[in-house]
């Protein structure tokens, strides 16, 4: 386990991050936090991960719909399905920074997709997903598409008693499957939004109803404290959508993607988060400037 | 901290705990358990402490109604107020055993009570009622009647790399306010009936609605495996309610409360419960005979 930032350059980003947890874990500092109070909340899709050309997660269910309406032609004149066989390049682009309106409306679709699903299908259907597909630029899985330098930071807030949580919109279940191998956190570590299951016969079963909202916005917040009774000490994003999440927090950081070269380049859904972070003084980090080596 | 169970008497009830933890964490055992899949999930009201007269949560939220009749006295024709203000046998009786029914009837004053209420004057009526109010029969306060052989499992677990979780029917809000402080157990790791906050200026507020149902009965294990991703190796419980719980599980025990001296004796609420015991072979610990010390 590395606990030093290796992959991160020296500079103003690396020392802020460095001076907020030396204050809170000393005792004798007035901004110290007991160790029950060190919580740390990173955001998944561009913050811990690949999100381009859309968060993973809509790779794997893009997928499984085009599946559904090949078996079921019916559903090619129903949205989402319509949008996603004519390739909708508004619907794809909306789908990409996660705009709320768009999320909003392929829930019931994605609701419908696994009613009556147990766990056991659903995390093999995402394992075989993990094995078989490659994001396009890189041409590897997107779990090999993890930033080394957030691997690096989980360690270090660990080794200094924090415990680290997932916070995404993306599903429950979805993250769950890779996080302990692939990003070293428990399940039980990941908040997202839920599905909701029913116990039945013995066994668990999606009924196609989410639970406690999206968790984008206002919604991670609430998602947090639900998960853990308490709000963040560090929080991590890198969109519009990690706005709440860092206000919450007493110290936050944002994943700047200024990277074309070794990653991509972008601010869209990230225009709001870029302009409160300058207001509120969190840590922008530049992938570019910050981080020695991107992909772990 | 002692992991050696030394409240337990020898006898069948402690050595098939010891018979099963040794098995699961043994390498080469067909029954291993990696870490991972590690979690030990125990109800809370009387299974961890006393719920006789009612399960204290009851007694909490009974007083905060009487006030609120107190104050607006055209509560008083209402339910379940005008049952607490005429002392309705019939109604105390059914909330004592968690008729669910009546837990059912009470969640719309719960939730009235507390609209819009921050989860730090929630804690501090909580702590309030902590300090002050004691329990008839032993005239503590509840939080002194926590039963000091399941402390012990607590820590001999953990010992073997279990994650403790508590799974109640009671408020989660509520348990956290003293699970670190009097069970050792992370606000994180407790798994209740949870009212539903929303982020608004800057600040979490109860909406007055639940998420999830009641973690009761067959939503103990949809509460459980939302919590943790998984579904538990070990299970403790007491009450009819506990039956779904203990059938997920790997091994259960079930507390049977016996012991007219020392704490109270009742099956009331544990009549299929302890069929079930028998039928499934899961361990049935008397307080009676299995616990040299009931409280910590």
């Amino acid at each position: 386990m590395s606990t030093q930032l290796e992959s991160w350059n020296t500079g103003a980003t690396k020392s802020s991050i460095l001076e907020f947890v030396t204050k809170v874990t000393t005792g004798n500092d007035p901004d110290y936090l007991p160790p029950a109070d060190r919580i740390a909340t990173f955001d998944n899709d561009g913050t811990l991960w690949v999100e381009v050309p859309a968060p993973p997660q809509y790779d794997f269910q893009i997928r499984k719909w085009i599946q559904e309406a090949q078996k079921n032609p019916s559903l090619a004149s129903e949205e989402p399905y319509k949008a996603i066989l004519e390739q909708d390049k508004a619907f794809f682009e909306a789908l990409a920074i996660q705009d709320p309106t768009v999320v909003a409306s392929v829930q019931d679709a994605f609701a419908r997709t696994w009613v009556g699903t147990t766990p056991d299908v659903f995390a093999a259907e995402v394992s075989q997903w993990i094995d078989t597909v490659r994001q396009p630029k890189f041409e590897v899985g997107y779990t090999k598409l993890v930033y080394k330098p957030m691997l690096e930071l989980f360690d270090y807030l660990k080794a200094h008693d924090f415990r680290v949580f997932v916070c995404s919109g993306g599903g429950l279940d979805f993250m769950r499957v890779f996080s302990e191998t692939v990003l070293g956190v428990a399940k039980e570590n990941v908040i997202g939004t839920e599905a909701e299951y029913e116990y039945k016969d013995g066994k668990l079963m999606r009924t196609g109803q989410f639970l406690g909202g999206i968790a984008l916005g206002p919604s991670k917040p609430t998602h947090i404290f639900s998960r853990t009774g308490r709000l963040p000490a560090f929080a991590a994003g890198n969109m519009d959508s990690d706005i709440e999440m860092c206000e919450v927090a007493k110290f936050a950081i944002l994943i700047n993607h200024d990277d074309h070269n070794r990653e991509f380049e972008y601010t869209k859904g990230a225009e709001k988060v870029l302009v409160k972070a300058k207001e509120l003084g969190w840590t922008i980090v530049s992938m570019k400037n910050d981080w020695k080596t991107v992909f772990a």
